[in-house]
């Protein structure tokens, strides 16, 4: 499958369309098999204890499925999150970058679903598990 | 089931815990039956085409699960979330907080589930649907 | 909201549409607000242990959310799952029926959200906790 | 990691366990990385309309998560599932079998999480996803 959009065209449409979060992200993989973004972990993200929250982990999640649905539809369609689903499964380091690898496992006409590893940089082992489901729309 | 801490012991716990984030969050009712917590939606939590965010609302159920789970098993523990579902179903509206009622389905030894629905204070229906999974660390 | 199908005629489609598995399932009770459906439990749904299986837990849920949305829409529409999610939080009873209670919480065009409890009717806390996402398909 | 079971021994342990349901399942490939299970589509599988119903997934997705934990982690244990989260994605092929391919990707002291990809064995693209966790009894 051809990519619609790539990494510098999917890097200003984010700045574009999301500028208050777009400067936490970084693509730095993409094909239409994987795409691969990091949170550049600061202390907004941070809980006590030290580890990232839950909700930067989800919104690193979010990110990577929604840039890899564009890069194979292209910018003009307006997708919509309508599920997620996440396991958190190990404590993710403190002062280190989050890595999310994304696949698209179905790109259909109104559904597409993604699944995604979640890595502190610094770990072998994934600390999260997610899968999202975006709604299309249709042309009008 | 009796309550072991109360609506202001948990905001007093939110305070000293989570410092970067407790004064978004308001209890607005506690039984052990329901929490209601509401989320006071700033321009940190807006998504260009006036909404609320996913990890807006992602954080909100986190919060509401977490302090009714503490409620009811009381202070020392520290439960973590394992997973969380999600449904976004309505657009939030923009410049209006969000309400979310939590429920404990289970409070097990090991396991706590809850479920909860999110309103915008000024909808009916509800604009998504929650439901997440905290482990309890056993007695030292 | 008005129902276009009550208990008689949802039941009439099961048997038609899914002759394999309608004796299994009872309706109890019928309301715009909530289904509830029995699974009348037999040896197939059972695991050694003395439990209801997972599977059988799964079919019973999907079931009710399946009725629970053709009682709002008619019979013409050709709903789909298209996600679910499940907690098993207790043990099921091995040689007592099954109740589900679902509840729709989003009836869109296009897409429908349930959620529901499930019971051991010898049990008062819920032996498990689903949600269902169905696609509906547009009118041709 | 090194296996605790092989095949034989998954088969053997699933036809003492499950003798209801063993037979349906067929382990195709095992390495510490990944179970491939097949499932032997019958009638009692298909749904109108000439499709595999969605329980069958269901089952076929946790036999092999549980399949999967236990070659890792031996027999003794008594592995169960307490969430499950499945997207449909696909329309399987009816008079076709199921394959499922899974992949643990967290192996705790207590919890164990897999994610898996079912395909129809005469379709490239899956016909759905799952993600399914377990709860791992400790030692007596």
């Amino acid at each position: 499958m051809a990519l619609k959009m790539n990494a510098a065209e999917l890097t200003a449409f984010l700045l574009a369309e999301f500028p208050q979060v777009a400067d936490e992200f970084d693509i730095t993989d993409l094909s239409a098999a994987r795409l691969e973004v990091a949170l550049r972990v600061g202390d907004k993200h941070l809980r006590p204890g030290g580890t990232v929250s839950g909700p930067s982990m989800f919104a690193l999640a979010d990110v990577a499925a929604y840039l890899h649905i564009l890069s194979l539809i292209g910018p003009k369609a307006l997708a919509v999150t309508t599920n997620c689903g996440i396991d958190f499964m190990r404590k993710p380091s403190a002062g280190v970058d989050l890595l999310c690898k994304n696949e698209v496992v179905k790109l259909g006409r109104s559904l597409a679903v993604c699944q995604s590893l979640i890595y502190s940089t610094d770990q072998t082992q994934p600390v999260a598990r997610a899968n999202l489901t975006y709604s299309i729309p249709r042309d009008g």
